[in-house]
């Protein structure tokens, strides 16, 4: 496996082999990978010829008074991972060859941006918009993997490369999770443990809301209220918020006609964790 | 010479034939294509195998008061002069393929957007740098060339593509004049037979500030002065702005060491021009 770090040298490496039809396929990260990366790394494998990792900790995507500084960084860890999954290239640019002197250009998605993950991170999808177009213009994928777990963040990345034309297939995978159904995060290893004993409530939450509509619920306050009433019961978890949203647009339903995403974001201690789920609705289903 | 209007053909046309290692070049206008355009596309045409020129009105860059329905679009025109200088591609997107609806993604560069231009036009250089950035994903060129006319726009463009890493070569090109010193823009049209005979009053006076630089005037605030007192002598022009900046930033010198760019912008009746001239500080010029 290579090791690349000059965002220069990876345009390089790129342009060559797309000149040759080598099909390259990206998994953007921030490190600290899980094994919610393992399976995007996994599945990116066999899609493409050419397999590129990145890992890099976006400085532009954190709050002021985010976790910046003591987000893990285990970068050994990280390697041997990527080359036990048969990583091609792991390109690990610095701040500074991403960010340098001068630099001004932000990409912003307004609408999608608006709530949610947006509302209590004012900055932080401009700087994943801005961040991935860097990263699809240096790495040039024609396909790129990200989670569902952040469900915000993927169909962000889905409407960016569509208006921006950049001409890259995006995945979106799975969740990967935690026996008890906590959702993979690099943040669980924040969590104390006892918190981390009641960190899987927010899936059983969001589970909660999915039974209800599959069973013919389509009125969205309905399936919110069932999804807080399990977080309720846990006094120590704070509910950020609970939303019964259409999947595209991410706006809230009022009423859950055909597909909803149930999105949720909850506090423990000073941990924040958030997860979904997808979910058709019983009418829909019924028309098959 | 072809004529391609969906960008997924013209994405199509452009990746077959990087992958064969043709070199790649491109011309974004507005149509209404005139000797500035023709010197760019013949520039351009010396420099790559494909040459591809865009004509598209883009709505994102103009104000709700401004031009857009009225500004000027002679098509035949515009294909005749591009056959003639043996352009590959004309692509001629609709506003409906480039902003389908959900569309959202901006692009800015708030420190280069900021004064002159941008102030006068609030929404403009956004609408630039949204637009290019999207023409360069479907085009993919290697080399990109714009003219100086547009200062600020080309200093944004060449801002965005090395803070976006979109890897494109991007060419400055001098701005072509009219026999009286008056730039070719595709506004021209729109003035009256007097005011085109006062239109070229805008140079003269760049040209004086220039000059008094040139003989050693380092006084940002005195060529400046020099600048109006040109332009106040045609009482039937308004000045918008007189500028002495720095060429990379677009700051205001207060003392020209170096080097710098002198902006202009005025009204004739409804009408309004821009122009500018780089220059060297004699001082600069003692080094050598």
């Amino acid at each position: 496996m290579k090791i690349i770090r000059s965002p220069t040298s990876m345009a390089t490496w790129s342009e060559q082999l797309r000149r040759q039809g080598v099909k390259i396929g990206f998994v953007p990260t921030m490190g600290a990978l899980h094994e919610g990366h393992r399976a995007l790394i996994r599945e990116a494998r066999l899609r493409c010829n050419a397999l590129v990792v990145s890992i890099f900790v976006n400085p532009a995507q954190f709050g002021p008074r985010e976790d910046l500084a003591k987000y893990p960084r285990p970068i050994s860890q990280d390697r041997a991972l990527c080359r036990k999954e048969d990583v091609d290239v792991c390109f690990e640019p610095t701040v500074e060859d991403m960010y340098p002197s001068g630099f001004q250009t932000m990409v912003t998605l307004p609408t999608i941006a608006r709530r949610w993950e947006g509302e209590a991170r004012p900055h932080h999808f401009s700087g994943v918009a801005t961040v991935v177009t860097k990263l699809f213009g240096i790495v040039r994928p024609q396909i790129a993997l990200f989670g569902q777990k952040d469900f915000q963040q993927s169909a962000l990345v889905l409407q960016l490369v569509k208006d921006l034309n950049l001409g890259v297939e995006v995945v979106v995978q799975p969740t990967v999770r935690e026996k008890d159904g906590l959702a993979m995060s690099s943040r669980n290893v924040y969590l104390s443990s006892d918190d981390r004993m009641r960190a899987a409530t927010l899936y059983r939450s969001l589970q909660a809301g999915a039974e209800i509509i599959r069973r013919g619920v389509t009125n969205g306050k309905a399936v919110q209220s069932a999804m807080a009433q399990v977080i309720e019961k846990e006094p120590a978890i704070t509910i950020d918020y609970l939303a019964v949203c259409d999947p595209a647009t991410l706006e809230p339903l009022s009423s859950v006609m055909r597909q909803a995403v149930l999105l949720g974001a909850v506090r423990l201690g000073s941990v924040r964790l958030i997860d979904n789920i997808l979910v058709v609705a019983k009418q829909a289903r019924r028309k098959f």
